[in-house]
């Protein structure tokens, strides 16, 4: 059975921050899931399109379970997302459970919104500094930061930098 | 010093034929050199924007030594590229040296136009398959095709295989 990585993610995400994860952990050998609020197709700010086969209660009825995962791509997603108890919920879980999680620009709002940044160091896009800033984290201008399981990076070209830590931390 | 890939493409490349192999090269620690008409800005079918650090005319002067890839994404690129004599004679010299060539989608239309898939095992977008066979490579259906030194792939979706085998093949 394939090992299994969770992908979070919604309509106007960054193209190259979902696509490359996704792919990234497919060469892996990984099954990626990808989950949006509604199951169905997402549609990024470049227009590629994603099917998400999940949509976030589908997650929250299953649960973390099984997965070495979560990740959370950056683009204009994430303010959606933050605002969804459900997205929150399963970020927390991912928490609790101890798993790996990896946000990348944007994506890192949804940590915080979640109250999972309180006190850990991380990275995200410039203009979401303040908003991590404010939510407890101990924020750093790095192409990727690495805090125990939590691993973030800043924008499309910290692309390789952040997938080499993920890659390291999942073995 | 970092092992080196060389990326040859142009104005409307398919975005994630370049921008996956570009992050994913760079994750395991290479220089990756993009190579296009004239250095500068090119720009994707869906609005991604490279910087070519080199123009053909760089590349034909220094020639194929220290590159231990040659990678062609698709798109629009492989049209304009195949009909460029420098960028034919730059796929000799890889060819000449042995050293690895990757193809996607299009891309194989430019090692068709330089002679290069004559009794050859290769894949490509299904549209491009009889411009191919007619230039004497054996065509398979298939997500990645591997032919000795030449990996060639028919789409994105093929990416998490086509890289698989390329960084296998690469070391």
């Amino acid at each position: 059975m394939k090992p299994k990585a969770l992908i979070v993610s919604a309509d106007a995400f960054e193209d190259s921050e979902l696509l490359y994860p996704y792919y990234r952990l497919q060469e892996a050998g990984y099954q990626v899931d990808l989950a949006a609020p509604k199951a169905g197709t997402i549609t990024g700010k470049n227009g590629y399109t994603f099917t998400a086969n999940l949509s976030l209660a589908d997650v929250e009825d299953a649960g973390s379970c099984g997965y070495k995962l979560l990740l959370l791509p950056g683009g204009k997603a994430p303010e959606a997302l933050k605002a969804i108890p459900k997205a929150l919920d399963i970020a927390r879980d991912f928490a609790g459970s101890g798993a790996p999680i990896a946000a990348i620009c944007h994506g890192p709002q949804v940590l915080a919104a979640a109250g999972l940044l309180r006190g850990r160091k991380a990275t995200c896009y410039k203009s979401v500094a303040e908003e991590i800033t404010a939510a407890g984290a101990l924020y750093e201008d790095s192409e990727t930061v690495v805090d125990k399981n939590l691993v973030t990076a800043r924008q499309p070209s910290d692309l390789p930098a952040f997938m080499r830590a993920v890659m390291t931390m999942i073995g």
